[in-house]
C-alpha cells in the first residue's frame, strides 16, 4: 500500500465489480477508485435480459440500476466504459479504450470479470443469427433480429435457454429447443425436470432431448440446425448451454485457479496473489452443504462477495461465507426452485441418500384457488440431515425454497425442518405446510 | 397400562385432538381410541370461519377436513360427537352425551380441549347479537344474524377481528372496530401495525382506537356499542378480544398449569400426571426465541403437538422442541406476517435491542407490477443475535417471515441473514432481497 491515496482498480462493472467499488468508495471516500468496463454499461442486470426479449421489460435503459454518470458524480467512482483490460502486473493494468492503451497502477485489485457463455466448437456456430446472451448490447442485438424470425431454436435447457424460451413463445415464435442431455434442467433431478418440460410443451415448446446439436447450416445466416436425429428449419438460434468463469486476465496475472476452474478466492475473497480480490461468476467459493469448494455463478452472491471485497480492502474484516446452490425461474406460470443438492448430485457425491417428493396444495383446501405445489426432499439417510429440495409449483416456491435454503448451513435434519415453525392462514398454506408434509413423509424413511 | 387393549381418551376433536388419535390408532391399530368432542363437528379449521361469514368459503362442510364417519370408519377412532366430558378422574371421563352421563375409563388421556374466546365482564355482553367465534355452529350462526345486519361491531384488533372485519367489509357491511390499545395488532410493533391500521382505513373500515368498550346497548338485541368517548349505533357485534386456554377439565383432574395459565407439559407432551397429555391450544410450550414457557395457540403446532403425544403413546419418542410465534394474515390486499419477538416485546423482556424497517419492493425494479414491501428486524445489540421480524407488503410476505422462521431456533445473526443464500430471479425478488437489505442496514448498528 501506498502513503497517499489508496488506488483500487476493479476490473468489470457488473453487479460485483461495482458492488466492491461502491464499498469501497463508502468506507473511504478519498480512496481512488477506477472501473474498466468492456461494454457500455455498468450496473446492469443481465438476469433481465430474457425478459427484454419478450417485451416484458420495456425498454434497454430499465436493465441499468445506475448509470455511469450517477457513479461518476454521486459516488465519485472513476468508470471507464468500453475499456477492456488487455493485460496486468503486480501493480497496473493495460487498459485499451479510446482506441489507445492505457496504464494505470493500483495498489489493490479487483477482479470482477463474470462469466462468459460457453460456445462449442460446432461447425456454423459462427453464422450470423446464432447468438449469445451475456451483455446488454447482445440483449438489444437479439431483440432487433427477433425482429425477422419466426422459428427460433434455443441449444440448452437451463435456466437461460427456459427463460429466453418463455419469452420468445409470449412474442409468438415458434420455439425449437434442444438439448443434449436427456431432461432439461440439469440441476433438478429427472423426475422434477419432468414436470417443467410438460410445462414447457404445454405452451408450445417444441422439445428435444437426448438430441446433440452437431451443426448449424445457412448460407450467411444460420437457417438450419442439424442434430444427431434430424434437420431443423430455424430463423435464429440462442445458445445457451452454459456460462464458464472468464480467468483471461486472472491467467494473465498467474491466479491460483480452483478445482472448478474458477479463480480460487479465500473467504475474505482475496486471491493468491497479494492485494488482489476476486469477486462474482468469476470467484470460486465453498458449498456450505458439502464443505467443499464450489463455483454456482448467481447474482445475489456476487453481489454479496463485492461487498465482502470492498469492505475488507477498506480496512473491515468480513467473511463470505460460501453459497448452498439456491436458484428459482418461471417457465410460463410454473415456479420452479431448488437449493442445495439434487438427489443426482448427492449420490455422485456418494452420499447415502433418502429422498421423498409430495404433491401439495398451496392454500386450504378450502380457500379459493389453491395451487397445485410438488416438493422433492433430498437428506442423508444416516443422519437425516437436510442436503436439499426442489419445489415446483403454481405459486409460493420462493417461500418453500427459501426455507430450505436457510436451514441448509446449520446442518438441520429433516426433522428440524417437521418442526419449523412456518407461518399459516387459509390464504397461505395448508395447516400442514407442503414442506412439513414432505418431511413428515421423509422422516419415516429414516427410522 | 393394562395388558389388554390400549384405551386413550381424547378430549377434544379438534386440530390436535384428532392428530393425536390418528398417530395412535396408525401406529397402534388394535388400540380402543376414543374422542369426545363438545360440537357436533371433528377435524374442523376455525381458521376459514372468518371467510365463511364474507363467502370466501361457500359452505360450512368445507371447513370439515374430514366427517365423523371418515374417522369412525376409516381410521377406526371411536369418535363421539355432542359428547361433553364434565369430570374426569386418575383413570376416567364422565361424559354427558344423548341426555345421559356415561363413564369412559383410560389408560393414556389426551387432553385437547383447546382455547375459549375472552368474554370481558362488560355490561350488556350477553344480549342476543353479542357474538364470539368459536366453532363452526357459532359461524353459522354469525352467517345467519349477519343477513340482518347492516352495522357492526368488531371489538378487538388482533388476527380474528382483522379477518372478521375484511369478512364483514367484503359483504358490504360498515364495521366499526374498537381498539382499547393504541394500536392494532398487539404482537406488531406500533409502526407496524399503523402500517396495517392505514389499509383498514382505506377500506372503509372505522378504527376506533384507545377506546374501550363499558357497555352494549339495546333491548333483547344489541343497538349499541358505548365507549369510554362515545355510543355508536350497531347492529351487531363481534367479540374477538383474545382467547385463553381452556383449562377447566385440566384444573379438576389437578394438572400442573405453567405460569402462562395453559397446561404445563414437557416436550413429549405429557402433563404432571402420569399417562396424561396435553396437547393443542390448551398446552403450554417453550419459546426457541427466549428460551422461557410460552403460550402462543396456532393451528400448525397443534397438529404437530397431537402428532408428537399419539407417537410417544404409542411407544416411540419423540419431543416438540417449541415455537417461536410465527403468524401470517391478511387484511385486504395487505399480507402481514411475523415471528420470534416484536421490539416492545423484546424490551419488555429486558434484551437490549437493535432495529431496523425498511421499504423495498418484491420483484426486481425493472420487471412489471413490483409490489411494496416493508421489512423489520429486531436484534440483540451486544450478540447480533436476531429475534423477530415483521413484514408487511402486497406480496412475498410468506417467503420472508418464514425464512426468518427457520433461522430463529439456531441462534442466527443478523450477518447470517445477510449471508443466507436466498433465491433470486426478477419476477421474484430484488438481488438484494428485502431481509438482506434490511440486515444489511441492521449489520452497521451492531459495529
Amino acid at each position: 500500500m501506498t502513503v497517499g491515496t489508496l488506488r483500487v482498480v476493479v476490473v468489470g462493472g457488473g453487479a460485483s465489480g461495482m458492488s466492491a467499488a461502491s464499498r469501497v468508495k463508502r468506507l473511504l471516500p478519498k480512496a481512488d477508485v477506477k472501473v474498466f468496463e468492456r461494454s457500455g454499461f455498468v450496473s446492469y442486470a443481465p438476469c433481465g435480459i430474457p425478459y427484454l426479449l419478450g417485451g416484458v421489460v420495456g425498454s434497454l435503459d430499465k436493465l441499468v440500476h445506475y448509470s455511469v454518470d450517477f457513479f461518476r458524480e454521486r459516488r465519485g467512482i472513476d468508470v471507464h466504459v468500453h475499456a477492456s483490460v488487455e493485460d496486468a502486473g503486480k501493480d497496473y493494468v493495460e487498459v485499451s479504450e479510446g482506441g489507445r492503451s492505457k496504464r494505470y497502477d493500483w495498489d489493490v485489485l479487483v477482479l470482477a470479470t463474470g462469466a462468459r457463455p460457453v460456445v462449442p466448437p460446432i461447425p456454423g456456430v459462427e453464422l450470423e443469427g446464432v447468438l449469445t446472451l451475456r451483455n446488454l448490447e447482445d440483449g438489444a442485438k437479439a431483440k432487433e433480429m427477433l425482429a425477422r424470425a419466426e422459428r427460433v431454436g434455443v441449444v440448452g435447457g437451463g435456466y437461460i435457454g427456459l427463460e429466453v424460451a418463455e419469452n420468445l413463445v409470449r412474442l409468438g415464435k415458434k420455439v425449437l429447443m434442444f438439448e443434449m442431455l436427456p431432461h432439461i434442467m440439469p440441476t433438478l433431478d429427472h423426475d422434477v425436470a419432468k414436470r417443467v418440460e410438460r410445462e414447457l410443451v404445454e405452451y408450445g415448446v417444441e422439445l428435444h432431448l437426448s438430441e446433440k446439436v452437431v451443426e448449424f447450416g445457412g448460407g450467411e445466416r444460420v437457417s438450419r440446425v442439424v442434430t444427431e436425429k434430424g434437420s431443423y428449419d430455424v430463423d435464429l438460434v440462442f445458445m445457451a448451454v452454459g456460462v464458464r468463469p472468464d480467468t483471461a486476465l486472472a491467467e494473465r496475472l498467474g491466479l491460483k485457479l480452483g478445482e472448478t476452474r474458477a479463480v480460487w478466492t479465500d473467504s475474505r475473497m482475496r486471491t493468491s496473489l497479494e492485494n488482489v480480490y476476486a469477486v462474482g461468476d468469476v470467484a470460486e467459493t465453498v458449498n456450505l452443504v458439502t464443505g467443499k469448494r464450489d463455483w454456482i455463478p448467481l447474482a445475489p452472491a456476487a453481489n454479496k462477495m463485492g461487498f465482502v471485497a470492498g469492505s475488507n480492502i477498506a480496512g473491515m474484516d468480513i467473511e463470505f461465507p460460501g453459497v448452498v446452490g439456491t436458484a428459482i425461474t418461471k417457465a410460463f406460470g410454473l415456479e420452479i426452485g431448488r437449493t442445495g443438492l439434487s438427489e443426482a448430485q448427492a449420490k455422485r457425491l456418494d452420499y447415502d441418500v433418502v429422498s421423498v417428493s409430495i404433491s401439495a396444495k398451496t392454500r386450504a383446501g378450502y380457500y379459493p384457488e389453491p395451487k397445485a405445489i410438488k416438493v422433492k426432499l433430498v437428506a442423508e439417510a444416516e443422519s437425516g440431515r437436510l442436503l436439499g429440495a426442489q419445489v415446483v409449483g403454481y405459486e409460493g416456491v420462493l417461500a418453500r425454497i427459501n426455507t430450505v435454503a436457510a436451514l441448509l448451513p446449520w446442518g438441520a435434519t429433516v426433522r428440524d425442518l417437521f418442526f419449523a415453525d412456518l407461518a399459516y392462514a387459509p390464504p397461505f398454506a395448508p395447516v400442514w405446510d407442503p414442506l412439513v408434509v414432505a418431511a413428515r413423509v421423509l422422516m419415516k424413511k429414516l427410522h
